[in-house]
């Protein structure tokens, strides 16, 4: 059978011999997940992927169906979402007080890797449970725990996040939904949401939605606000739904993709009143919203890569299935080839391929740094790891969603005329992946946040983090056998690369930080590149050590060697030339007057 | 009002300013049209396309309907049809003995330029009877013009493009259609096409399909290949539809946009038989398609820019309006500003100008270079613009229609989560955009047009047309005050730029061919931005030139000034980057196993 979603060969790669998630299990927390359980997990989460979840893909594009206040999600999705469950992967890393498996990030990764590569729309569901279900674990009281937790990670209950409103979308200070308490500890909540995704759906008995909202008389913007937690069934005594809470749902969005999560507009507490109970502390709600974010955001990186590497599969199993066109300057009496054969559509897979198995290894590296700050003793490697995933968080949502757009929209071009057609898989897999850029904080918002908070953040030292694993990578590639060339202008690039990032977080602090801003966006961009080059590097010389361990492995390590060459040598070019403009900072983009843009 | 479509005061910049088309009223065919004349027709085309055909864009999205072999368009169509039709807009540009306006191409393409920014699945039904008309206008014989030239012209009757079959998509050889002589000089047709834009519809009483198809006995491949004239309905003597011609509509595409245009596939011949006239000589279809290629890959490229015209109008009008967050580092208590003033978000609106405005440009001049060839006395003149038309094809639709797409997904970024959302205009248009990077020739196939055909066409001499207009632009610009850094930064870029070229073509014909052809895309592309910066630098001047002539324009021109500024100091500083990668040529695609590209 032709590879589809991920290929397992590289997976593998990932897991076992770039990253040695084996290491791991000499820890005692993850004792029982040696190389032959996670070889096993991956399989089984393989299978459910491909043979459950991937068919739901072209029904899901269907869509949900809203009728007076009830969301439908498509039919096939009920029994997908029962053995999803009773295989209890909802829960992978979580911890077993709650029903959680206690699995490593690194594995739970390459099985959410098929799984939301095979149906993103369906798996959404799953991971806004999830995430909420995180938020009641670290500011939940005992009781909160108690009622929601295990139910949530069981899949029993599914789970929300209402932020969103018309007027405070990237900006939360504008938030205006409030919260009116009610002397018995609880609160009544009112207001208008909007975007919330599986905001309503009928695959569960219960809705859990985390709130943000305003208690009366709280301060202004971010500070006055609170997070709350609504039930869409009260719950009773004895743990089953109860009452409706008035949470009601007056719509869904009609969208570009993703039409199996259902997009929700809801009001809150406009008839019988909707009762909620506060999360966490008093006017503190986006701080701990701002907790999970990381965690929220790298899974958007997910979403998107595994959408990239989806559509890589299939663009491959194309090219070389496609029959048209004889070779270049092939006699007129040859043969037609498969198109792979042609070299625009090789250097197309090649630029493909490089950035999904780039993206594959800094999505696995979050997971594996989660690991480590889960495993590790010395308080120094902890926050090493916890400064790693900041810096890299950014990265992964912003830079990782706009090359995953990129890769689907190449997939595309390899179907030809057939991409545009939504019979085959590869548009669907387009439209779906656009929404990455934007949920969970714009990418404009991720490469603020890089510039901004992260770049400065304790000091430097959390970016410093950073720079020393790439050179890591760089000093250990130095020894490698025939990747003398590509180690030594990756290093140089990484030179230039510091002394940019240096004088750009300088200049965000100064006066000219307006300027600074106007780059924030292609300073992320370079980042992303450094780090696509960084892991194909590291890939290569990982390769080069393992080739002719198995001879049949060869051609694939060679394909490493190749892959970190052309990003390094032909990619990273172009990024060298865009660091000249973040090192000269021309001040174009500050100086347009608005009324430039054109006539109104 | 705000604009809409296109922003007017630019289009009269690149009509008036840049290009001076008053000049061609010079000439004694185009006297009529001067300044007042073109800036009336300009503002009728934008009021029907404003009042008229962008009503159409929304209700164009919910598609076609197939039933029974027959499509019925949009009810909404119809009436909007007339009206174009009665304002005899398809014909603009043709000699008045068919029924045309004999308008010059420039005056035609700011009309078209509404006309398609406001529904390019309405216009596209327009434009391929405009490029069917054209071919009988070229190749037909008297009879053939005839019976068919005015009925088209009047959008009585619509035309098709036959060429496309299930194994031949790139690959017009591989065509299998046959044309079997009936003695009295027709021909029975019998075929499968797919992918037919407008191949059937209920706007007019009949269809006339150019078909690719090989005569009984002819040879195989390009060489055996003919274009007929098949209408839907065979034509009586008196000139009116007769008899159902047996081409009929098995089903049309489900697809990722552009549903308001039918993409059918047709059966010739199947049952009744279908009689076909030779259009042109017997074997030279393929030929003739290509003499008329050139022009309707330049529409392509001006679909896709009229669709990124629009997007960037909305996008600019919605950053001016939706007002989200406050200033960056403003004290908590400001207020939120419109998004514009924030300069991530200008970034982007300035990047969506510099390409809209480059590509209008270049689509305007490309159009001026066919009024040039019309009005030229010198045949070297005439010569000279031929080639720039030649030469600036592959770039106009390959790297056009690119840029293009990639502006419409800047729209949606601007509009954050609104954007995914299709009751929002910006969606749609990315959506419709994607096929222009596919059909008339795969951006691929321009690429390897651009290299392997126009860069060695006339010995090169028709490529240093090109070098030659660009090296024009660079000697005013130098003379001009203020643009001297960004006109010597140009300098520079365009003399490595010669180089590369030189030696990309030098390669494309030695024994490393294949790896030249690897490099054909990221040449297309360096030449794309090259043109781009050519066009704004242009404008940079001129606009210098006039600055102060009317006080309130000043704004306008210190705009022009700084998007150069913006793209040829940011922009082209990656571009740079990437033509090291030219120079270099690594060869790794090429050495790249096919088996290396991941495991089956």
């Amino acid at each position: 059978m032709a590879q589809l979603i991920a290929d397992r060969r590289d997976v593998d790669f990932v897991l076992h011999e770039q990253l040695d998630v084996d290491k791991l299990s000499k820890d005692e927390r993850f004792a029982e997940f040696g190389k032959k359980t996670v070889d096993l997990i991956v399989s089984e989460a393989r299978n459910l992927a491909i043979k459950e979840i991937l068919p739901l893909q072209t029904i899901s594009d269907e869509g949900c169906t809203f009728n007076a206040g009830e969301v439908k999600v498509p039919d096939a999705f009920h029994s997908v979402y029962a053995a999803y469950n009773e295989g209890e992967w909802l829960g992978m890393t979580d911890d077993p007080e709650w029903g959680g498996q206690g699995m490593p990030h690194t594995v739970a990764m390459a099985a959410n890797e098929y799984f939301y590569g095979a149906c993103n729309s369906f798996m959404l569901y799953n991971m806004l449970t999830h995430g909420a279900a995180k938020l009641v674990e670290k500011f939940g009281t005992d009781d909160q725990k108690r009622i929601y937790l295990k139910n949530m990670l069981s899949g029993k209950w599914s789970g929300t996040m209402l932020l969103t409103e018309p007027n405070a979308g990237s900006d939360l200070a504008a938030v205006e939904a409030t919260a009116k308490p009610n002397g018995d500890g609880t609160y009544s909540l009112f207001g208008n949401k909007i975007f919330i995704s599986a905001g309503e759906h009928d695959m569960v008995e219960n809705i859990i939605h985390p709130v943000l909202a305003r208690i009366e008389g709280a301060p202004e913007g971010i500070a006055g606000i609170s997070l709350f937690l609504a039930p869409k069934f009260r719950v009773n005594a004895d743990g089953s739904p109860g009452e409706f809470n008035d949470v009601v749902c007056t719509g869904i969005e009609h969208k570009m993709g993703l039409h199996g999560n259902a997009t929700c507009s809801l009001t809150l507490g406009g008839k019988s009143g909707c009762i909620g109970t506060l999360l966490g502390q008093e006017n503190k709600g986006v701080a701990a919203m701002f907790e999970m974010m990381n965690e929220a955001r790298q899974m958007v990186g997910l979403q998107g890569f595994a959408n990239a590497s989806a559509s890589y599969m299939y663009a491959l199993n194309y090219a070389r299935e496609r029959i048209q066109s004889r070779e270049l300057k092939a006699p007129a009496t040859s043969k037609s080839v498969p198109i792979i054969r042609h070299p625009d559509v090789k250097r197309q897979l090649i630029t493909m391929k490089a950035y999904v198995e780039g993206l594959r290894s800094l999505n696995y590296f979050c997971a594996m740094c989660h690991d480590l700050v889960a495993v590790s003793t010395d308080e120094e490697h902890k926050t090493h790891y916890e400064y790693l995933l900041e810096v890299l968080t950014p990265i992964v949502k912003g830079y990782g969603t706009d090359k995953s757009f990129d890769v689907c929209n190449q997939g595309i071009q390899i179907y030809g005329g057939y991409g545009f057609i939504e019979e085959f898989p590869v548009a669907q897999l387009l439209r779906d992946s656009r929404i990455f850029m934007l949920y969970e904080g714009t990418n404009g918002i991720q490469s603020i946040d890089l510039l901004g908070r992260k770049l400065s953040m304790k000091k430097g030292a959390a970016f410093n983090a950073l720079l020393v694993e790439i050179k890591k990578t760089i000093a250990d590639a130095k020894a490698v056998d025939g990747l003398e060339d590509l180690t030594a202008r990756l290093e140089g690039f990484f030179s230039t690369y510091t002394e940019v990032a240096a004088a750009l977080q300088v200049k965000s602090r100064s006066d000219e930080f307006l300027t600074a801003y106007a780059f924030s966006y292609p300073f992320m961009e370079v980042t992303g590149d450094l780090a696509m080059a960084w892991m194909l590097l590291w890939r290569a010389a990982t390769a080069t050590a393992n080739k002719g361990k198995k001879k049949k492995d060869n051609i694939f390590y060679d394909g490493q060697i190749k892959t970190a060459r052309f990003f390094i040598n032909q990619i990273l070019a172009a990024t060298a030339g865009k660091m000249e403009a973040l090192k000269a900072c021309d001040n174009a983009v500050v100086e347009m007057d608005e009324a430039a843009f054109g006539s109104k």
